[in-house]
């Protein structure tokens, strides 16, 4: 079994899409992330869904979880509000990190061993012609336990 | 709205639960994760999805990508055969992490930040009558947007 065997199509969103957009397909597809393309339509960064959130919060709140806890109720659900048109390319981290990003000839160890490394539940698939699309974490565990 | 609002109940897995089991269960129920508990029903580990895949991956593979592609297409496939019964504890990464752990009254912002930070799609949530339950990623974020 290859990543060819696994592959489906995936949304993308763009660098200049806002977050608050983001999040919403996220959350109205039910997806384990989101893969965001540059101009080319390949991969810029692989989100998995944890970082869609960290992509919301403050930072402070990110670095001492006793500060998160300070902010009281009404102003905690409001928090995605104060994103307004942020993009994801102003709300991705600086300091670029391994991409969970593979060609269709991965078999599952490789694909397994790319997720476990990078933390992220979903894998892009790209090969010469572009982006074929994405093996989520469910697919593969899915085929692991039915062998 | 706080994590009381958001919790649900939440299958678990014990430290002498086999690794194969809980894959089986992540992917039949098609969880985000896993609360490995102790002998008393309390958080021992909390285990993303990934993170239950790296209980199965070689670790020469976890650290070497080019490692993990030379083994062949089939013994690739059968990786998993190789848990025989390899139980949870054994496969537990042997530094503790922060546990995405918090209590009923968590709001929203320091449960993003928290699923953030420890890069888990689920909060396991804990009082003093013992394990509530969790809330998961997919239930935040539909909660978040659909303000």
């Amino acid at each position: 079994m290859r990543a060819r065997d696994l592959v489906a199509d995936f949304p993308t969103v763009r660098l200049d899409t806002p977050v608050i957009e983001a999040a919403r397909l996220l959350a109205e597809q039910d997806l384990p992330g989101l893969i965001v393309v540059d101009e080319r339509g390949l991969p810029a960064s692989i989100l998995p869904g944890t970082q869609v959130l960290r992509l919301a919060v403050p930072g402070y709140c990110l670095d001492d979880p006793a500060l998160a806890r300070v902010v009281d109720e009404a102003h905690a659900d409001a928090f995605l509000d104060k994103l307004a048109n942020r993009t994801v390319r102003e709300a991705l981290p600086a300091k670029p990190r391994e991409l969970p990003v593979t060609d269709p000839d991965a078999t599952v160890l490789e694909l397994a061993a790319l997720m476990a490394r990078t933390h992220s539940p979903l894998v892009a698939v790209v090969d010469d012609s572009g982006l074929q699309g994405a093996v989520t974490l469910q697919a593969l565990v899915d085929r692991l336990v039915e062998r």
